[in-house]
């Protein structure tokens, strides 16, 4: 089988010809121009994929995206403007010809690391992509779990920080985990760490460098990740609770960390847990990095054409 | 089919002989005493199934047990010494010589909730119960939902409340929702808060007390309320964005507070809640109180013999 495949992020998207269902070396990768309105990067993003396909018509298309995907495969974008409400399946279904499954990016990217990544061999897992947000997929009985209404697992809402003054973020309540622990959020008190320290603040300070800076030692940025890691881990911790899992996979930016996250994240999940679920699920990084979401779409592709 | 029916609790059980699959009118309610050990309780029980069976053998025994059951049917109870680690299956197995179906109470609260209580008519449902702890169950696609080691919808053991000096019990961490939301949690709120106002502390003050006050307008009972219900629909709005469910039905003691518990904990929720989730779960009392476990149990053996 042959299926395109698409992965609509914000600021960037993937877009590959997976030849028998497995992606070759020439996944395409564009970057969303400043001015690119909604309309713009959708043509942008069609016109690759018929260059793809120009010598042969695909079976189907598969398309992971980076927002809400209603039933019927309406899509909403709180990032890019002009995209609040796109009928993105019946888009690609004129484009194409054929059939058009999407799903979106955190779910996609749970069954792209449950296919053959980091959550190969068990049954029930949870996926956390924590980057500029805190998205979340899950696998249930070896199954992506979608809830009542399509909107299961989005981890990074739920408000863990109840004080009056925690943090907010535009699209979210206050307080939420999305606005604690993401790599804005830990960017952003390490600002708040650096001016409380009397030191210069740079005006560019993403948490990557905030990991370096407390590797080599900085007491700053060695409590910022404390905090921050410590909500993480109570976020893990309350997934746990509600799930019971063999696994959690953790992905994105911020997991590109490694050891300086996973080794206190396990430590601080195992103590926000109740005895009797301490240890059951290993908590491990993702294997297939930004690829994942395009795997995961291309599974659910290959899963609906079994059916 | 003829099933007899156990509820253990720690400090009360109930045992009844489900005729047809449903219960009559002669549900038996045993107070253990205070010199009860757990063999001593579980005596006293199986002499009161022996009783309730003396003219007929049951087609099969439900349980519902009030802590975790493992895989085979060990049971461990925190409340009742001498019981940490029974057998009760192959307990109820030797005493009756039919199949023993063993589940814990919250999961057959749910499921007693779901057929025919609160939770008719929807596919996606949790379950609280909030009394002396906070438990949970949830049903998914009308199925009870038990996660990969039998231990899912702990909910009472996710951590809301990172502050270093907040509420912890014996049984869980710090900052639980248990240990924030509870009736004794909320009565031993109600004491701090009348000591801190200069009253009168009442040496026994229940969570009741506390609903009773601010019915009638104190403003320190009202105060304790609002703050333990946040932490409340905090709960359930992870909850519900772990899952995303059709409704959440509330049960236990503290529910019976009936409106002044649920008209603020549902404004709060809507409070937490991302906006594509707002609205979704309608937040209802339960229906059959503290029939709902035993229920749940009936249905479980009864389920296990259509299969």
């Amino acid at each position: 089988l042959n299926i395109l495949a698409f992965d609509f992020g914000g600021t960037q998207a993937r877009c590959c010809l997976a030849r028998g269902g497995t992606i070759g070396a020439d996944v395409r990768v564009l970057q969303r121009r400043a001015d690119d309105g909604g309309r713009d990067w959708l043509k942008r993003l069609l016109s690759e994929g018929r260059a793809l396909t120009a010598d042969l018509t695909p079976d189907a298309v598969a398309v992971s995206f980076g927002g809400p995907v209603l039933a019927g495969g309406r899509v909403i974008s709180m990032h890019v403007k002009g995209w609040e409400d796109v009928e993105l399946t019946q888009e690609m279904s004129e484009a194409f010809g054929v059939p058009v499954f999407i799903e979106n990016d955190a779910n996609c990217g749970a069954l792209g690391e449950y296919h053959g990544g980091a959550g190969a061999g068990c049954r029930f897992m949870a996926y956390f992509t924590v980057s500029t947000g805190i998205g979340g997929g899950v696998i249930l009985d070896g199954k992506l779990f979608r809830g009542a209404h399509g909107m299961a697992a989005e981890f990074g809402h739920m408000v863990l920080d109840a004080l009056p003054d925690a943090p907010q973020y535009a699209a979210g309540k206050r307080g939420v985990l999305e606005a604690l622990a993401s790599g804005p959020a830990i960017a952003r008190e390490g600002k708040v760490a650096l001016a409380l320290a009397g030191k210069p603040v740079p005006e560019t300070l993403t948490a990557k460098h905030v990991f370096e800076h407390a590797r080599a030692g900085e007491s700053w940025a060695k409590a910022v990740l404390d905090v921050a890691i410590g909500h993480l881990a109570r976020g893990v911790a309350a997934v746990i609770c509600a799930y019971d899992l063999e696994r959690v996979v953790i992905g994105g930016g911020v997991a590109l960390a490694g050891d300086d996250l996973f080794i206190p994240l396990r430590q601080k999940v195992k103590a926000y847990l109740p005895p009797m679920l301490e240890g059951k699920a290993a908590i491990v990084p993702a294997m297939h990095g930004d690829f994942a979401p395009l795997l995961g779409a291309i599974a659910i592709a290959l899963e609906s054409r079994d059916d």
